[in-house]
């Protein structure tokens, strides 16, 4: 068989796998999903083992150590995944509610019906987790899954994967729900891509470049974001200590994530009571802060940020900040620089905080939080496949709803149209 | 400037008025659509007059007579514009509403909120009255909507616009809100599909050949239908005379429509006492039927079903039919031949009901009434911006809600991540 034929065929059997799965009922899918948990924390020996072969081939290759960190499973990782897949099991299912229900003049009832999107091709290079946080997720939500996930984790992928595929089939249900391409050649991304048709839509979760080459390669709908451009607004009707904590928080507790702060915009009324401290505070950590003229003015080692800082998701202990006349230029700016993801305003203004979380058009919008709960398991979700920046079918974190389609269905007693 | 920066200029206008729009309070909303009616009305004469041009150069190139009616614009075809639109007003916003709120153990408060999608592209070739219907739904759901119609209803379409647009300003609402390619030069449409990042969402109605190059040419996201293989399927247990009222009114009552049925189904128990009257007064419509040797066996006159007659839209008084042996291959023939649009069941028996409403897969399913139902109007949706069989944010008719994103807002009191 060619590689095409390969594909097609596997895609073929990932769409049976759908329609099989579309009717589960959600018991026997509950019950799957706390036999997979079980099952991961009792291979963990397995998993942890297939993990060092990726781990040991990552050092030989002089990965980074924030990135070996991030590929690394301990037992206690794997414990997080079991409870991430026994939460999806607690979550209510989407399938079969009823969104809506319209009672016409003429009786037909139309009720809007939750259904499985169907076959959902996930290409990833993110850590492994990501394999059964997906699984975990498409599985309730009646979708079949086909995982791609990146060759540094192939081996700890293969064996989440393994382990949790047995489990499917042990409660009776056809493999074809769960598929890995397990040949990591880029080539056939660019054939999958192609099977509209047999796949639904795609989400893929990495870099930025891996997202940008699946969107214009893809025929079939995409769901994504390119990048985290979070800004914190601190207005000065803010609590400023409460302000200093959300910022602090929202730039350094992680800063190697889609939903870190990258830039903090400071009301000027306020700059000169809350910068100074702020900027030791951040620099005390590590931060290196690049600023306008007016923020160097207010702390001691401000490099100097170029018109480009404003666009940049530094991933790292970074931030541009700058300081502005009203929360109107902070919108301004955020709406110019920003990528839509998360963006949050700091204020005791009733009136303000109405106007940001309404004006300024991101997937998330906060007032005194931090935007690192940008998370679906922080939204309640118990995971995420990915967070989405699209204005088309979902926004922000991506839970069970969000993997959902819906069909009408119509109740007459022989209603003809006239 | 060049075409193309032309272009890119009006997309940039477009999405400018679809932010000034996104936060127009509804009442005002409300008012421009009622006075949008009534200029419709009170510029009859002027509106007619534009669409005689098109009629007159339709009739010169030769267009079917079936064509020119639909091109045709009478006083009470204007009327019911208008009163789509006023219908329009009368609908709820769905912009601010709330779908969903979750508190979290941590006291963070995330509402989920409708919120417009931006700008959207409408392509089409279908009657005028699709300008003014895509109008008032864009305008209500506020988004900012790019109308590019045919080449065949350009004059129609301009008068139409040119009232709507007038009103638009008349309420101190941006022009830009509401757009026109008054060139009909196709290779615009292609510069229009390149403009990711200015459209949100791209809406062809129209032919297949149309609709294919669309969502093959474009980087933006699509919704769409290819076309519409309804079927009826007459269980055993259905009330015949009402089986026949559905199908006749299915196949007859408009058949160049997407939500005619194009293939009827009936369970071989009941063949020998519903097929041979239900043949007979189709016939007598007109309608050419295309069956099975065992479906000539009930009727005279019956040409013998190609393969490919399966997979067909007509939309013609043409009508495939086949004889079953059960619900199950009635479900099976629907999903292999089908085009996931409408379905029907007519029967009396709720399990096989329940059976085909939950399998097949198609955006819209009824036991005991027409397909023909399949329309925004009828759904309540006030009109409808097209139908969608997609399995990514809309399916079925779209209306004001298909027409919304969402975006998550979050209130806290200090919140930070741990």
């Amino acid at each position: 068989m060619t590689r095409d034929a390969q594909i097609k065929r596997l895609c073929q059997r990932a769409k049976a796998g759908a329609i099989s799965l579309a009717p589960a009922k959600t018991p026997i899918k509950n019950k799957t999903l706390s036999a997979m948990a079980r099952s991961l924390i009792k291979n963990t020996g397995y998993i942890v083992g297939q993990n060092k072969k990726d781990v040991a081939r990552a050092r030989r290759e002089g990965m980074p150590d924030a990135l070996i960190d991030r590929l690394s499973l301990t037992p206690s990782r794997i414990k997080a995944m079991a409870d991430s897949l026994l939460n999806i099991a607690r979550l209510k299912d989407p399938v079969g509610s009823v969104i809506e229900t319209v009672r016409r003049p003429n009786a037909l009832v139309i009720k809007k019906v939750r259904v499985p999107i169907g076959v959902i091709l996930m290409i990833y290079e993110s850590r492994p987790n990501v394999t059964s946080d997906c699984i975990g997720l498409c599985f309730k939500s009646g979708n079949a899954v086909i995982l791609r996930g990146g060759s540094d984790a192939i081996n700890s992928n293969k064996a989440i994967f393994n382990v949790l595929r047995k489990e499917v089939v042990r409660h009776g249900i056809s493999a074809d729900t769960i598929s890995m391409i397990m040949d990591t050649d880029r080539r056939l991304v660019e054939l999958l891509l192609r099977q509209t048709g047999l796949i639904d839509l795609v989400i893929p979760r990495g870099g930025e470049s891996l997202i940008r080459e699946v969107a214009n390669r893809s025929r079939i709908p995409v769901i994504k974001h390119y990048k985290g451009i979070c800004h914190t607004y601190v207005d000065d009707s803010a609590d400023l200590k409460m302000a200093e904590d959300i910022c602090f928080n929202a730039k350094v507790q992680r800063p190697g994530v889609c939903n870190a702060m990258e830039c903090m915009l400071v009301n000027r009324r306020i700059a000169a009571r809350f910068l100074p401290r702020m900027i030791r505070r951040l620099q005390d950590a590590g931060v290196e802060i690049r600023g306008t003229k007016e923020v160097a003015s207010f702390g001691d080692g401000v490099v100097m940020a170029k018109e480009s800082d404003w666009y940049r998701e530094y991933l790292d202990l970074k931030l541009s900040v700058k300081v502005v006349a009203s929360v109107d230029e902070a919108i301004k700016h955020i709406m110019k620089y920003g990528s839509s993801h998360s963006d949050a305003i700091v204020t005791r203004n009733k009136a303000r905080a109405k106007r940001f979380l309404r004006e300024v058009d991101s997937a998330c919008v906060y007032v005194n939080a931090s935007t690192r709960f940008t998370d679906g398991g922080q939204f309640g979700k118990g995971a995420e496949m990915g967070i989405s920046t699209d204005k088309i079918h979902a926004r922000g974190p991506m839970g069970l709803e969000e993997l959902t389609s819906y069909k009408y269905v119509i109740y007459g007693n022989g209603q003809v149209r006239t």
